[in-house]
C-alpha cells in the first residue's frame, strides 16, 4: 500500500517554506517547520517521512525556481563554468541554507542525474575517473562560498588604518565597493579553477 | 570614562560560547548567548557593546585557536597554501559558524593585520593592485565552502542507480568513502586554484 503520495502543491509548499525557514534561522527542525506552516507536527509526518525527506524538498524547490534545461553538449569548459552559474544564483538566493545543504547525504534521483550530467561532461573532457568527483566538489565548494560572499556587504573590510596596513589600503583602493566586487571575485576565482582544472587534464 | 576594560578571561569566554552557539543553531541572538553563559542579557552589555562586538570576539577566539605565527616571507604560492590550510582547520571546527561569520564586516585590527600580510605577499609576487582582493576573496570562498565539505558525510552521493547513472557510478568507484573525499577535493581544488591564480600574473 505505501504512504500515500502527496500532491505537488504539497510538497512544494513544504518545500519552499523549509528554504524560507532554513535561510531566515541557520537551522531546520520539525516543529518549526509545522509551526511556519500553520499545521500540528502530526500533519506534517502525513506529507514527509522525516527530516531528509524535507531536505530533498528544499532541493527540489531550488532546482525548479531556477532551472531550466542547461546544454550538455558544450565543452566541458564552458558546461563546467555554466552549471556554476546557476548554482551560484540558487544559492545566493538562500545562504542561511547553505551549512545545511552543503551538509546532507545526497539521495534524491533528481539530483544524481544533474550529477551524472556534469560527470558525463568531464568524462567527455578526458578526466580520469579518479579526478571527476573532486574536481566537481572543489568546484562546489568554491561556489557554496561564494554564494555567501555575495550576500555579505559591498565592503567587508572597513575602518583599515592606512599607516599599518600599507598594502592592503592599496588593494582596496582598486576594489570595487558595490556589489561588483563579489561577482569580480567569483569570475577571477571561476576563471582561476578552470585554468587549475584544464592544467591537471595536461598532466 | 568610557565603558570599562573587560579581563581578558570574560571576552575570551564570551567569544568561546558565541562560536559554540552560532556553530550549533547557526544564529546568534544576545538572549540566547546571555542563556548560553548564565546571565541576563544586560549583564552582557558590560563586556560587549553589541552583535557586532561579539562577532569580533567570535573572530579572535578563532584565530587565538588556531593562530600560532605564519612565515609570511615563503613565495606567494606557499604562503597562500599555508594561509589556506590554517584557515580551513578553523573554519571546519565551526560550520554552523561559517555564514555568519563570512558575511559579517570585518572591522578588526587584528583581522586588518592579517589581510595586510596575505596583500603584501600577493603584491611581493607580482599581481597588479586590481587582482589582490578578488584572489584573496576567491581563495577565502574555496576555503569556507571546503570547511562545509570536511563535515559533510564521507559518501555524500547515496543510493545511485548504476543503469541511470553510468558515469557518476564510475566515479564514485574511484572516490574515497572516507574523511580523505573532502581532502582530496581540496588539495586539487587548492592545486588548480594556485596554478590558475599563476596564470593570471602571466597574462
Amino acid at each position: 500500500m505505501g504512504r500515500p503520495r502527496t500532491p505537488l502543491l504539497d510538497r512544494r509548499r513544504i518545500g519552499a517554506a523549509a528554504l524560507r525557514l532554513a535561510d531566515e534561522k541557520g537551522t531546520l527542525t520539525i516543529p518549526a517547520l509545522a509551526r511556519a506552516l500553520g499545521v500540528a507536527p502530526s500533519a506534517l509526518y502525513h506529507h514527509v517521512s522525516g527530516r531528509d525527506e524535507i531536505i530533498s524538498l528544499m532541493r527540489e524547490e531550488l532546482v525548479l525556481t531556477t532551472g531550466g534545461d542547461k546544454d550538455w553538449s558544450q565543452p566541458w569548459e564552458s558546461g563546467l563554468e555554466d552549471w556554476a552559474r546557476t548554482y551560484l544564483s540558487a544559492f545566493a538566493a538562500h545562504p542561511g541554507a547553505v551549512p545545511l545543504l552543503a551538509t546532507a547525504p545526497l539521495a534524491e534521483p533528481f539530483m544524481h542525474t544533474m550529477y551524472e550530467k556534469v560527470a558525463e561532461l568531464l568524462f567527455a573532457g578526458g578526466f580520469p575517473a579518479r579526478q571527476v568527483m573532486p574536481v566537481i566538489t572543489a568546484l562546489e565548494s568554491f561556489v557554496l562560498g561564494s554564494a555567501l560572499d555575495l550576500v555579505a556587504p559591498p565592503v567587508m573590510l572597513s575602518d583599515v588604518a592606512r599607516d599599518a596596513n600599507p598594502h592592503l589600503s592599496t588593494a582596496l583602493d582598486h576594489t570595487p565597493t558595490d556589489h561588483s566586487r563579489a561577482a569580480r571575485a567569483f569570475d577571477i576565482g571561476l576563471r582561476a579553477l578552470l585554468t587549475g582544472f584544464r592544467d591537471l587534464l595536461n598532466h
